[in-house]
């Protein structure tokens, strides 16, 4: 198996490569037995996270991660994401892509990849499901997990640093946001655990037992809807998001959702790995064939009848120096096109918060038509599933889209204007340039003089209103300049696409939320998804909502058996979250006394007749009733 | 020069050519007498038609076209236009751009190109002027000009119907709009002298007079307001435009600006002249070459390691079936895109119809921010006066761009499917694609699993209101499914970027009328052109103004002294048509008895107070004189 790899190899750069310091390819892939003990674990925080599940009667599998919630640290999932992406990323470079099975020998590996797509989810699942799952021996579960996890990675790279396949350091490279999103997780558990013994109601077991036991707005039948807390902020994970995402401290009170912190997290971690990608296929090529060129491409350069020069080293170094001008080209054209994807990606963070919180204060937003109905869909459902998925292809393909077009500019900018000029020959196309400035010069003398002329002749003001004049001179000069006007629009056209072209270039990525749909009046799959994501965001972790069922929590009501919080402190600062997001100009909403009891008793009225439907056919007796009854006071 | 023009032609071809029968050159140009007898001719009409001006005093050149008049017959100035564009379109195939100077020895031959883009519209500006200049000897010298400009145009395809540029038959092709659009004024103008003589008061030159003798309502100085008149459509030649727009039909009582008359009949030419041009640049050199291959290119190809088969004269066989493939596919990219340009200027021509019928009625656009002002400024003449030059720019570059697309795009299919599956080899393409049948399979079934999920599983209707539910089951679905959704996004994207390629290509000339600018971010100076066309038109030929000025002119006041029309049902239907457009839903205008009258005196009274600014210091005391009385009435 050994030789028919090296064979793989060889097909694939199309040149035996002696750089390579193969290990065995055996060392390289997870033992069975590591994976035995992985699922092994997986199973044991299954079936352990069944069990606070228990109590509702009938055990339920965890979440892996709990999208919807807003009380939640968001780091987790971001770390297992980045986790879950780095690993297909590895696939790209795997010979084999399930590490029990050496799939080599087998026909069809392709579908064995797409059976690695579903391998990797069910892999990671039990690791994220810890951190949801929440008591002590999820936390314990979780810290096993990710050591077992990140020693196998670690030791994986430290046994096997180099790849057959793209670039010898490619793999090690490939998986460093793999490390880091473990190294974090088997970080983030212990301290977790430690947490929980050192304060016995530690903050994420209390939210999530919390989160279970209490029944939502949409009936008895679903019971995740948890009140929204400020309270991570104090956790030191919140930090990361902090550092990363700065844009968001200006906005206090809002958080984004998770999806969209994933999303994120998923873009940097794309730029990453497609970077690395572009970078390594063609670098270490381009700089091996630069290495490698001899005085023999004098010969090679004559057979196509070109003559750099009469001088055969000269040749070389002539060769060496455009192959040399080419990799600064693509090295800068990367650069370029990573830079633009982040900027526009921090620009698309700001849109989606401004999005979001138009659509919490019921207002109409400039993404096309106004939506229906703010109620789920099964459009909606489907693509607010795949939405991150989704920004994460489109993030990929958009790189990929930019270096290509960015690399074609560059190196035509570069080989008709610097280069020439270093070298001062080949000069034609600023020669052609200069030799063209009698067409340029009409066409500005043409331009600056229909404007004077628009301006001193053409227009004559009358008790203050411009008015047309000279509408002879007008007309014969309409018709006289009419030829030469074509050829400015003819530049202007030029000018026009060219800017259309770079625009749908750097835009191709973030394209859903910067511009509206009536830009695209064609149906598109992306900006659809984009539009149906943000509804039922604003539909299920409305801050309104949670403003509620904090208000609900925390009253005083022996009728609704909530846990009270014990930091009443707390709760006040989300009630006045949730208004302040709803941008209430009402007073009356800060003067909280016996109207806010009463309120308090409304809501709770509300949410028995929502809780007991049987009792909604009484209800309007009994409302005209106490109306009659408020009318005699 | 006639060896020098031969090596000129041989070095552009690249190979000599012995189709030529060559002419010699000088039998190719209108001879200097033919150009001294068009100048004469020009300086005649022009100090004949000076002679209507003398009327206000002061000698004043005719204006080729009057843009801004909706009374005048729009097929003369489209008729010399396309003139015009056809001699600029000749200059690419002539070797010495000004007729009267023989420029091959001459060593700045771009100059001279550029010069004789302003000796053109002075050329066809007397035979425009004509037209305009109204009275019978203007009608007498653009029957002699006309005859003579087409006549030398005849002779001069006769005598020398072969060019060594581009293609032999060429200039007798380029030319055929340009012999058209002559021989059409060559009947135009003996008709309406003709017409002159059997009825004395001939419609255009009546009109003409009235126009010229009308001030309008910009004061004194600008003399040129001329009221909207119903009659040309009695005219023959209003068939023409009758014929070539019959969308225009459905909306009565609306007539296109002369502009845009002039712009599309510009755009039909253009796409004949870049059609002809792409079609005789390539496809005469392609058959050339399909006809003189022979079994040499099998060794030719053999030197590039191709070997389509071991038979010299199967291979020959081969490369003619490809190359016929080639060109077939070019000719259908070509019968595609004039298809498309010809589809969409239709449309573009409605839009520009809906656009102006909202401006009249002081809608706002759906062209981005709202114009500031109706009120004509220097940006809105300068981009007034570009407008047509312009949109015949784009119309070429456009046709150009999609030509090379769609080339592309059909040489692709051909060569990956078409021929292939008729050869029966090379089938690589089909075959990859039939063996990824488990990635598109497993694409479909996550889509459609997730589909149904959402519709069955996910959702849950209480009391009416679709609700979420199953939310772990829900998180667990997006986070395994997530890899797989993000190769469907992937697919998303290359289609999103595909059909958005297409989308920007179809449009790409008629981009303008027919997206809003916020769908160009960026300043764009081609769509800022048309909007600022479209606020000048609206200012400058509204139709309640030139009702206005119909009623005004029907009004059997003493002391306008307006020349009063012998057919007012005609001015009835101004009336009712100039109302029409502003679509008033007052039923009080229909009623015309003595408020119609009091009406009138009142426009009298304004039109008096607007010639006598000097008069307005005391209307307002006139006007409270006048209330008073009528308190006390």
């Amino acid at each position: 198996m050994s030789s028919q790899a090296a064979g793989n190899q060889t097909s694939f750069l199309g040149a035996t490569d002696d750089y390579y310091n193969m290990c065995h390819p055996w060392l390289c892939q997870p033992s069975e037995s590591g994976i035995l003990v992985l699922l092994l674990l997986a199973v044991l925080v299954r079936r352990h996270c069944l069990w606070p599940g228990c109590g509702h009667g009938r055990p339920r599998l965890p979440s892996p991660v709990d999208f919807l919630a807003g009380d939640r640290p968001q780091t987790v999932p971001a770390a297992v994401f980045m986790v879950l992406f780095s690993s297909l990323c590895l696939l790209l470079s795997d010979e084999d892509p399930l590490p029990f099975l050496t799939l080599a020998s087998l026909p069809n590996s392709e579908s064995w990849k797409i059976l690695a797509l579903l391998y990797y989810p069910v892999l990671y699942y039990p690791l994220a499901a810890c951190a949801v799952a929440g008591p002590r021996v999820a936390y314990l579960l979780g810290s096993v997990l990710s050591w077992a996890h990140f020693s196998i990675q670690v030791w994986q790279r430290a046994e096997c640093p180099q790849t057959p396949k793209i670039y010898k350091y490619y793999s090690l490279l490939a998986s460093l946001p793999l490390l880091l999103g473990l190294g974090f997780l088997s970080l983030w558990y212990p301290v977790q655990l430690v947490r929980s013994f050192t304060h016995r109601t530690g903050a994420g077991s209390k939210l999530g037992t919390r989160g279970r036991s209490w029944p939502g707005l949409g009936g008895p039948g679903s019971c995740e809807l948890r009140p929204f807390s400020w309270a991570p902020w104090e956790g030191w994970e919140q930090l990361v998001v902090l550092f990363t995402i700065p844009l968001f401290l200006d906005s206090a009170g809002f958080r984004l959702p998770l999806k969209l912190v994933i999303s994120a997290t998923l873009t940097g971690t794309a730029i990453y790995q497609v970077a690395l990608l572009l970078l390594v296929s063609v670098v270490p090529t381009m700089q091996k064939v630069r290495a490698g060129i001899t005085t023999d491409v004098s010969y090679l350069l004559a057979g196509f009848g070109i003559v750099l020069s009469e001088d055969r080293q000269e040749v070389v170094e002539l060769v060496k120096h455009h192959l040399w001008a080419l990799e600064a080209c693509y090295i800068s054209a990367l650069v370029l096109s990573c830079t633009l994807t982040l900027l526009l990606l921090i620009r698309s963070l700001t849109t989606h918060r401004a999005n979001l919180q138009a659509l919490h204060r019921g207002a109409a937003l400039d993404l096309g038509p106004p939506l229906q109905s703010t109620r789920p869909s099964r459009k909606a459902i489907f693509c607010w599933m795949s939405f991150s998925a989704y920004h994460t292809a489109f993030t990929c393909f958009g790189l990929l889209v930019q270096q290509i077009i960015f690399f074609l500019g560059t190196t035509v900018l570069a080989f008709l204007v610097f280069v020439p000029v270093l070298h001062g020959r080949n000069l034609f196309f600023l020669r052609s340039l200069g030799s063209s400035w009698p067409f340029w010069l009409t066409l500005i003398l043409a331009v600056t003089l229909q404007n004077i002329a628009a301006h001193w002749v053409f227009l004559k003001t009358h008790h203050g209103y411009p008015e047309l004049t000279n509408r002879r001179a007008l007309y014969a000069a309409t018709f006289l300049l009419f030829p030469i006007n074509m050829l400015m629009g003819g530049v202007v056209a030029t000018w026009r696409m060219s800017l259309s072209a770079l625009y749908n270039t750097i835009h191709l990525i973030c394209r859903w939320p910067l511009l509206p749909s009536t830009a695209i009046p064609l149906p598109t799959p992306g900006y659809c998804t984009y539009r149906n994501f943000l509804k039922l965001e604003a539909s299920q972790s409305h801050p309104a909502v949670t403003a509620f069922c904090t208000l609900l929590l925390a009253a005083p009501s022996p009728r609704l058996q909530a846990p009270v919080d014990p930091k009443g402190n707390l709760r006040t600062g989300e009630e006045e979250e949730g208004l302040q997001l709803l941008q209430t100009k009402d007073p009356m909403a800060k003067e909280r006394g016996p109207r806010a009891s009463r309120n308090r008793a409304r809501w709770g009225l509300a949410y028995t007749l929502l809780n007991n439907p049987a009792l909604q056919a009484f209800r309007k007796t009994a409302l005209s009733g106490a109306q009659a009854n408020g009318a005699q006071a």
